[in-house]
């Protein structure tokens, strides 16, 4: 267990600048938080006294006779170590991390059941494998973050439903704690790439953006004023469930018109089989198209009808988006997948941006859009990330 | 001119804390904020002073043998009067309220134009005439609030484009403090009345909730963790340009299928007009539906085929409000309306009702849905709150 060196709000604040936006000098911490010079000094004493912190040599003088140079303040990134898993249906990924969240040692290992006490024992040995890759991993690493898709209370390590996986009301964090014998954080998995991009990725200096993922399910994480938002009655997010087309299609949540029910995986391959059967002219109309990677050969191969597929799924991605962004405002939006082969949008990026800059509300349109591939390597990275930000923030 | 009383965050805590939810013991702050006794004591001491907080008598002893019984905190809401003032395009709507935004006495005055000029020449006549309905208020008031549909800019005190007034970039702070001699605060309508639920409505107590308001245009205020959302780009709460009508019909804003294309008084109007004349047995079909207020009689009398013009665009607004909720999952959502004749939503509730539980998302369903008629004196008084909390706030 890590000693808890966060006790204040003015030493979470102090902490996540230099971590998120470091090497940082205590004048320019003081400067961009709104704190005293000797409540910054205060703060970073004990994280300078456990070695999570260092004071850099001073380089320059701020400005001539500008007294004593100032030392920037930076994270020791090797301090400590964390890991990360993305738990999916088939898969365990993970990644052993610095305190930066930067990777430096990943591992998959095939799951032949999602049964939860198969799973866990897995992951056990992932762990296991993951730690042994380096001395140091094992001495100097403390807490593990897993990723889960479906509805997560991470305040109890639960996960409630997870639809893909089978699992409801399943105690993970503690289960997981008792197998490896670390500290355990649970969190639902595009929540979890939110964090990673709020503090390590496209996400940082902006206090409010949001994530969208594609894949399966079509995700979505918002932050507003810094803050991951969360939803009060644990929904926050489901970008999936906007209705942007009309009254068709029926979607398995329920409603109608959802994107996830035009744009998800299996409507996508459903509607990419049934237009390239209709054109038997095609070179892959041969293929039965199962997958969402002979969907994408298909499209590749340059099938209009599988192409304007695409595009109606870009289409509606791109309104969802908008609509977003109409309520919200978010300073960028990063769009992403979790389809390995889907993640270079070439089919979807230019529809998805016609569409958002037509449905976007005036200054809306502002928002920058970046397409992000996205690895599974990384979403595992985002577990670790919500492990670093649990321990160091209060 | 007020003194500048909230120069610490504590400060600025405990003085909301005690006006939106007082009285309230310090014991009981400490509580709920996190800050030491001694803090709460230390921030409130000049709120004291100055004769805004008083302590009320002891009443009794929180636990037996507990010491020293407490002595709640209140605010004296008659320290400092406010004035609040709601500009349409055809008419100034006035409030003055104490303290803890009460509205104490109102006034209206029809506007001939729109003309900035004289809009500012009859706010100083409105702001006289309120003034001299008592003493006290002249002596106690140095501040006043604008609400102003539109895109407002309001750290600047500038009107950027307010399409029903039809300004562009209007110094309106500057130009109403000049012409009042009193501090001047210009908001968004929409977001001035998210401030005065947030603060003393119906959003008292959620670190989250949405405000909808119906009528000319569909618009929505956003309070996430106790924060009302801005937009990077100065655009949030555009909730009516989600487009739940699939491709139509199109929007004035250059989108398509957008909920105020579909629910707003124009369309609505113009649907209803089509539909009666339609049908030419009915009581009222011989007057030609040209307002909300006739539109209104006319779905009233009963005719079928209005109601279910009203049916439709209660559909589009609780699929809209449904598509929100699933985003950020707020704990409550108010539905209000700025057509006099619309606030009472009977043909509208049902709808709204059941197509947002059937868009909502799994638990975001349970969301509780408030609909609550406003005034055009209480968007006035949303006016004065925002006056109260832009000077009680760092
Ligand atoms: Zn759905
Ligand atoms: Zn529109």
């Amino acid at each position: 267990m890590l000693p808890r060196l966060t006790t204040t709000p003015a030493a979470t604040t102090v902490f996540t600048m230099v971590l998120t936006q470091g090497p940082v000098s205590r004048v320019e911490i003081a400067k961009r938080t709104g704190l005293s010079s000797a409540a910054v000094t205060k703060a970073a004493r004990p994280f300078i006294e456990e070695g999570y912190l260092q004071e850099l040599e001073a380089t320059e003088r701020t400005a001539p006779g500008a007294g004593r140079p100032a030392s920037p303040l930076a994270i020791k990134p090797e301090r400590e170590f964390f890991i990360g898993v993305k738990i999916t249906n088939d898969e365990l990924i993970g990644v052993v991390t610095d305190l930066r969240a930067q990777p430096l040692a990943s591992s998959h290992r095939p799951l032949a059941t999602t049964d939860v006490e198969s799973v866990v024992a897995e992951l056990a040995e992932l762990v296991a494998g993951l730690l042994a890759t380096d001395p140091s991993y094992g001495a100097r690493c403390h807490a593990l973050g897993l990723a889960v898709s479906g509805d997560v209370d991470k305040a109890h390590g639960l996960v409630r439903y997870s639809p893909f996986l089978g699992w409801r009301q399943v105690p993970l964090a503690r289960l997981a704690a008792a197998a490896t014998g670390l500290t355990v954080t649970v969190e639902n998995d595009v929540k979890a790439l939110t964090v990673a991009e709020q503090w390590f990725g496209d996400g940082v200096g902006a206090s409010s953006f949001a994530l969208v993922t594609v894949g399966v399910g079509i995700g979505c994480g918002l932050v507003v004023n810094g803050r991951v938002v969360a939803g009060a009655h644990g929904v926050a997010g489901e970008i999936g469930h906007i209705p942007v087309g009309g009254e068709e299609p029926e979607c398995h949540c329920g409603g109608r018109g959802c994107v996830e029910a035009i744009a998800g995986t299996a409507p996508l391959v459903a509607a990419v089989r049934a237009a390239s059967a209709a054109d038997a002219d095609d070179a892959v109309a041969g293929q039965v198209v199962t997958t969402i990677e002979t969907a994408l050969a298909a499209a590749h191969a340059g099938d209009p009808a599988v192409r304007e597929v695409f595009a109606r799924a870009g289409h509606a991605i791109g309104l969802a988006m908008a609509a977003m962004a109409n309520l919200f405002g978010p300073e960028r939006i990063i769009v992403t997948g979790d389809v390995p082969g889907l993640v270079a949008y070439d089919l979807f990026e230019e529809q998805i941006n016609r569409s958002f800059t037509a449905q976007a509300f005036g200054a809306a349109a502002d928002c920058r859009l970046l397409l992000r591939p996205r690895t599974f390597e990384q979403w595992a990275r985002g577990a670790a990330a919500v492990a670093i930000q649990t321990l160091f923030t209060l």
